[in-house]
């Protein structure tokens, strides 16, 4: 399988690259240091980055910028890092990435447990993870040829210990539990799917 | 109560007005025609409409504008009606109506069954309620005076018969259950919930 990583060069993007690679042809992208440069932020770049892979089979995307940070500071205008980044950024790379994957492809997003168990300091990211998990529902059942989408949701993850103290009892998801999410989603046949792969 | 209702001039608002008026202080506020103009795409307008209403005791809002279509025509333009109307116009109504409102007041925001139950023609709507759902559960953690914040998560209401081809199958929210979702929103002492109210 032809296997594009958008947020390769990250924490989740990183490992996931590291795995599949035995087995599958992977090209990974972020907004530098990649195979290929993309900014999820910018539809013309998406586009220009399916343009340079060509046909695929499967898009993974661990790509997803927010805001974090103090209520207080929460407004429309910090709220747009996660509008573009997070949501529309990767509710655009399934828009414009369907007129370019092969049929039965599949796409498979990022959100976070923060769905559906807020936490301090992200709200931006709870509102950008669900407005995504919302899109893969619907997006199932409109997406033609096969084609199938999921979202792997993850409470926060063994190799981001950096986070742990935002996230107090949240008992980490291992590198390799997301490794299985995202397995299940790349390689099973569901579609319209969240998976906690935990 | 003094209770602000935008999108009064709607299938729902005018309803919930019409109900609560007999026994609150209603303030109606739509793009036209209401007590108070307020265009919820606009964060300037959004706070003007405070400005004018003063404080107050409970923000119901029923205006959810959203890009309704074929998939085809989805993308990141289309995608913009939903965003900027039912997601970030609702989602401005908390974070700078939490300036102007009560101690103990609340925030009611309308999303839909779309949610968790997605039809064809109507992706922007689920990942807008989902956005809007995500943002309440986290709101309600920070919010601070005891200030509480809960959507209304209906089906296809029975006042809104053009929709019910979209919905097969759907048992249309008839409007007095739809009131009294609200009510428990309103009235009712829960916070971070999607109330649906069927
Ligand atoms: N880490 C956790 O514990 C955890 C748990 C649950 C959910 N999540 C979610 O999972 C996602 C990935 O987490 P992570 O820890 O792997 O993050 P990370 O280490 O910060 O990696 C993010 C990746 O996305 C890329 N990226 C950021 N903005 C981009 C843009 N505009 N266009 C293209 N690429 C962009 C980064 O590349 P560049 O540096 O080149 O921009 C990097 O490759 C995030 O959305 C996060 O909210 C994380
Ligand atoms: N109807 C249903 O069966 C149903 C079921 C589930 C969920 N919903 C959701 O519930 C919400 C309300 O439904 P409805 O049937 O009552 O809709 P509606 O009859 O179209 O009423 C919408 C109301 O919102 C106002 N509005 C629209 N855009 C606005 C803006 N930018 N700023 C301020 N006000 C604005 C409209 O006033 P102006 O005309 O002045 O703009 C009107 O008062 C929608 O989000 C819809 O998706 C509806």
């Amino acid at each position: 399988m032809k296997i594009i990583i958008v947020g390769a060069s990250g924490t989740m993007g990183k490992y996931l690259a590291e795995a599949f690679k035995r087995e599958h042809e992977i090209i990974t992208a972020a907004t530098k240091g990649c195979d290929v440069d993309v900014d999820i932020t910018s539809t013309t770049s998406i586009e220009n980055m399916y343009r340079k892979t060509g046909p695929f089979d499967a898009l993974i995307s661990t790509a997803g910028p927010t805001y974090v940070g103090p209520w207080k500071n929460l407004t429309d205008k910090t709220f747009r890092a996660g509008v573009e980044g997070k949501m529309m950024g990767q509710i655009n790379l399934v828009l414009i990435g369907q007129h370019y994957i092969n049929p039965k492809g599949s796409f498979t997003l990022i959100t976070g447990a923060l769905s559906h168990d807020p936490q301090k300091n992200f709200a931006n990211a709870s509102a950008a993870n669900c407005a995504v998990e919302g899109f893969v529902r619907a997006a199932a059942i409109e997406l033609e040829n096969g084609i199938r989408i999921n979202a792997v949701s993850p409470t926060v993850i063994e190799n981001s210990p950096q986070y742990f103290p935002y996230f107090p009892g949240d008992i980490p998801v291992t590198m390799q539990q997301l490794e299985y999410g995202f397995r299940k989603a790349v390689f099973g046949a569901n579609t319209g799917q969240v998976i906690k792969p935990y």
